[in-house]
């Protein structure tokens, strides 16, 4: 009996099934490789559409051709095809949906789940991946300049606070900038982070409520490209106006520890150790990281970067406990970044990719802090 | 020994997790419910994000508080819980990952897959939700309103073509302007389908190409809203010009059988007769059901409706195979369609709310077909 290769998820929740197939749906179906060679088991529904879409590989085939049910579940099709192949054991992705993994066991096959990736290969990225993954990139930065913009235009109240076209001007308000351009550039706004003063001191807050001058406007932006599924990721932190001297100061270490880790990056790297060392550059800046008595975190909390393609958090994780050495091929994200509950945060987010001799930034923008 | 409910998954990518928490996240965490009492256990990062944002009845507990061990994976916090809280069983959602599944059955808990709804609640709505699910809908309105006006403000190349601003006019331009519309409404685009002509025989062909006078362009918005993660559904079909008369045939076979369907539904209706009648409607008015030689469906293939709230497409389904009576307090879509290879496809759109007598309709934009 043979073992073959099984996923069962939707083309747009699946970056292994985007991977595999090319082909994005938001409902499941099925993928396999048996001997080899890759098919795709698809409701009518999708048939004509997954034939013109799939990468040229892979086999459509309807997945009513494996029973002689008129309604298959997704288990009786891959037993189906197990009977017809003579597969006795699928290896599957570790997020294979534990209701079909246990009919498929009452059915008589073995499911093994894959502990780490479901394709290494996808760690190592080609021309056109590069390609797709810059695009979104650079709509990320048609964005934070289009955002940068729209601070620059922004007055001041004698309180302090930004004014934009005669309103106040918020999070929400500089968010909805920023996404109208990833929409307008046919990417899908998830999560665009806006967050400013004190809200940026918790790296996820996505931001809400007016802007002040003179504190940190923290902005993440990470299209997800529509046509293709890869992402782009951008990390900006400005100012409007004069920031107070430690803000000024942490923004200074973020950046030096930014570009030194760029510096460091290639062929052979361990990431941990250019988390470690950015983190300690941070520290003799007069920055420490640490956990205060109430249980939270201050500092630099979170890893030095992590892997982008068909996933926006993907292989390899560049964080302290990262020990596997870079190989060359892979994209990364380096965003060191500093949070104080005083005052906010700072994050600097470039892309690179590790060439054969060292690292390339893809990021092209402005890294500038400070907006008149 | 005792049983607990048991969630792991981002609050992003589960509808389950986001109904259980209201706590958006890119990245998995931990639900559980023991003895009646929820609580959420999240990383460091996501703590304080958590506190703030979650549902108040939900507990937010720390990932490190339940093991010794610096850097827990899900299955050793969760076994963790397990044994401070006495829990012997869990019931988890037919999606939850097989990686985690196996190694807490390893470490000597049972897991049983919930065949149905995890939470079968979410079949019903509240009036948070109506009002929320309502919000969506508008957002989409508003996005189809502005196609027509861009369609209508088209002139037609004497090719017979759509031109607008002096470009020749495509699906991928008009999904921009939809999906512009959704972004500055705080929406999430992700898979608007702007199709015309022969594409539009395929029901989930997303779109391209130029756009001609006379053919049928079906327009499917379906936004989700980033604060709440509600979805709201709306398909409309116009044409530019003069169709010919089968299409026009068809239009009106399709809105016949829609409002039918409307007036038919409420409490203790059941959904595959609804169906039916939709399907027999709309084969008496000239448009069969069937299936080619060459295994292509043509007519109408797709199922009546389904259920929207936190995913696009829920329970109850509106299918032939629908058995079981609606109760009153469902949020459907009723979307009869017709789907010829020969000049494309008709899809009309609405949703109702299941009310104590009968079914309200949501939708309020116009049904027109003609744009001149």
């Amino acid at each position: 009996m043979k073992t073959a290769d099984l996923i069962i998820a939707a083309g747009d929740a699946s970056a292994d099934m985007r991977y595999a197939t090319g082909f994005s749906t938001s409902d499941a179906y099925i993928w396999l490789r048996v001997d080899g060679k890759c098919m795709m088991l698809v409701s009518a529904l999708e048939f004509d559409r997954a034939r013109n879409e799939r990468k040229k590989h892979v086999e459509v085939l309807r997945d009513t051709d494996f029973t002689s049910l008129v309604r298959p579940t997704f288990a009786d099709t891959v037993l189906g095809a197990a009977s017809k192949f003579g597969i006795g054991s699928f290896r599957v992705p570790s997020n294979f949906p534990l209701g079909i993994a246990d009919r498929l066991r009452a059915g008589g096959v073995k499911l093994m789940a894959e502990d780490g990736a479901f394709f290494p290969e996808r760690e190592w990225k080609d021309a056109d991946e590069i390609r797709m993954i810059t695009d979104a990139l650079r709509l990320a930065e048609k964005a934070v300049m289009h955002a940068r913009e729209v601070i620059g235009s922004c007055s001041v109240t004698k309180e302090g606070v930004l004014q934009y076209q005669g309103e106040i001007f918020t999070s929400e308000m500089l968010r909805r900038e920023i996404d109208l351009i990833l929409a307008a550039g046919g990417a899908m706004p998830t999560g665009t982070i806006a967050a400013a003063g004190i809200h940026a001191a918790c790296p996820h807050d996505r931001g809400s409520g007016p802007i002040r001058a003179g504190e940190p406007i923290v902005m993440d932006v990470f299209p997800r490209m529509l046509k293709n599924g890869y992402w782009g990721d951008l990390t900006r932190t400005v100012v409007k106006g004069r920031p107070a001297d430690v803000v000024q100061r942490a923004f200074d270490a973020v950046c030096k520890a930014r570009d030194a880790a760029k510096k460091a990056l290639g062929p052979g790297v361990v990431p941990g150790a250019v988390h470690r060392a950015a983190e300690a550059s941070m520290t003799s800046d007069g920055f420490p990281t640490g956990r205060s008595e109430n249980g939270s975190y201050y500092g630099f909390f979170h890893g030095l970067g992590h892997g982008v393609g068909l996933d926006i958090h993907e292989l390899p994780h560049l964080n302290p406990r990262g020990i596997k050495p870079l190989r060359g091929g892979e994209v990364i994200t380096v965003e060191p970044g500093l949070y104080y509950p005083e005052w906010g945060g700072i994050r600097m987010e470039d892309m690179v990719y590790i060439t054969a001799d060292g690292a390339e930034c893809l990021t092209q923008i402005t890294s500038d802090f400070v907006i008149e």
